[in-house]
């Protein structure tokens, strides 16, 4: 009977929905920030159970799929399922496509969750294909997108992930009327601050913002301590950045970017492996980016403080009326001391 | 032994704990609107069981010991133990005061939680001492402080409770440039809206938002059909209000406060037994309010968008550094469809 020769010889749907799952625990362990993809790898017998497993450990290392056959010995592999969150790469890197390997290895099937973008790694579930290996798609793919949104837009868009931060007032306020604006939020936000400094790969500001505050760009422990992951320093715009700057201290050289242009920005940063932004740089910068559409996810944080006037966190970001507002979907709402952290997104899932 | 005798004549200190939680659950019984307060009173045995409970259900009808007292025959509440959230009234009013009654009955021994700030029916405490009554007071004092909040802040400061609401996007907008401001919060917002209204006793704009929006000032279902419970209409402001204007239509007659001085018109309706007031009125009538420190809880609708632009939810409130920002307390956040309802207070407990 057909039906039992199926049921038995292939892992059933849960068995692969469990692998899925334990992949994307395994590539958990791959380093957060830069250009390489955090991929994990599970390799089925017949009876779904796991033979091995991989994970991707960064850039010049094996990629998931290669380090899960790598403990096998010659042979083992073949007919095994491969269950891998991102499709398998099609390209000569550092590393040989894993697709290749896959086939090399006599795999007898794979299934993937998330079709790999990449211009040059792309194409593999073909190659796969082609070599009359059954290819399957799709499996927990919400789960395995949110996991690698970051990288993913990346690859898409072919420009970082940007995350916009401010912080204002219940009332939509920077600063006081005077100028004033330390702090508007407390220590548990200022430290929330500092960390996903760290979780980024580049910090960017304005030379508004430079000028002004002459902030040293730099993630910091609770105790002012530099923490391990520190993001490149990025300043924009047409000034120049002043001898004796504090910025120019940073654990990694400045990069200044001497334009207005956001999206030449975000390319030069792009070509620089720079995957993710976290854009700090006050009113100006912030409205600039929403207004360009140029914003991923939002980063809010709000002191329950009034202060009224004119100090606004943010500009005109061109929109004339209501049907045009940038409509945001709230992901979370944490409370940081008396204030409250909040991040969201663009409605539509897009950018902005 | 004195010990024994005191453990064995006298409710513990538990049963006594108990014993106002259940007077609080009683008082919520009565109506939380008006100028009454809502009372709940436990008359409790020397074992600490409780023998009657009484609660107060508005004007004309028995206070709460009272009540309580009504459930017993003559003589059967000698030596009992009253535990009221509130000090037992002193005031011959259209019921005579409480104090009184608690003596003629012979009760032993008299447990509040939170004094009595009225002008006139304050004092009941120092009735009871006089005639020989042991009084203890405080117990469970912030639970009762914080469920009769509206009617407490009143009564202190001889002027109704005043609540704030705003909706405003993250940005701190209440509309685009082009005033287009409908609709940025969702339903689930608007409808929390109208069970507000509905849950005070005034709904207060400005002759501004009057003529420009012609609101009917109704707390609606979200049918449309009128609610039980409607706060009378109170518009203020120099201009005269048109004729046809739909708040004429409103369940309760209109109080027109021909004037600008917020503090004489809390005093005015304070006057006319109105102890809470919803303001609804816009940017301007709302900073006014905040300005003058006169506000006791703030409702912000926050929505998840961004418009940028000059229309703001609060304008000029009398800061000018951020040492004199109105410090808040976020007292609650809630989801409501996409948007946040955040309800604040101000930081010392004092209004603003």
């Amino acid at each position: 009977m057909e039906a039992s020769v199926s049921t038995t010889a292939a892992p059933a749907s849960a068995q692969l929905q469990h692998a899925m799952r334990r992949a994307l625990t395994l590539a958990a362990n791959g380093p957060a920030r830069g250009p390489h993809a955090r991929v994990g790898c599970v390799l089925l017998d017949a009876h779904g159970e796991v033979v091995a497993e991989g994970w991707h450990r960064g850039a010049g290392t094996a990629h998931a799929e290669v380090d899960a056959l790598s403990h096998l010995a010659p042979g083992e592999a073949a007919g095994l399922t491969a269950v891998v969150t991102l499709e398998p790469c099609n390209h000569w890197g550092r590393t040989g496509p894993c697709s290749e390997a896959l086939v090399e290895a006599g795999i007898g099937r794979v299934v993937f969750s998330v079709e790999d973008p990449g211009e040059h790694s792309g194409g593999g579930k073909e190659r796969l294909r082609d070599a009359g290996i059954p290819v399957e798609e799709g499996l927990l793919a919400d789960e395995v997108e949110e996991f690698m949104r970051r990288w993913l837009v990346a690859a898409r868009l072919q420009r970082p992930f940007v995350t916009v931060k401010w912080a204002s007032t219940l009332d939509g306020r920077a600063a006081a009327d005077d100028g004033t604006s330390q702090w508007i939020t407390g220590a548990a936000a200022r430290q929330h601050v500092h960390e996903q400094r760290a979780a980024h790969d580049a910090i960017l500001v304005g030379t508004g913002t430079l000028l002004a505050d002459d902030p040293s760009l730099t993630a910091r422990g609770d105790g002012g301590e530099l923490l391990a992951d520190q993001p490149v320093p990025v300043v924009v715009g047409e000034r120049a950045v002043p001898e004796g700057s504090r910025i120019l201290q940073h654990p990694h050289p400045l990069i200044e970017e001497r334009t207005r242009d956001l999206s030449a920005v975000l390319a030069d940063l792009f070509a620089r492996e720079i995957r993710s932004v976290f854009v700090e740089g006050g009113p100006t910068i912030a409205s600039e980016f929403i207004r360009r559409g140029l914003v991923d996810d939002y980063l809010i944080y709000l002191a329950p403080t009034l202060v009224g006037g004119s100090r606004l966190a943010l500009g005109d970001i061109g929109v004339e009326t209501l049907d045009e507002a940038r409509r945001l979907r709230v992901t979370a709402v944490t409370p940081l001391g008396d204030d409250l952290a909040i991040v969201a997104r663009n409605q539509s899932g897009s950018s902005s």
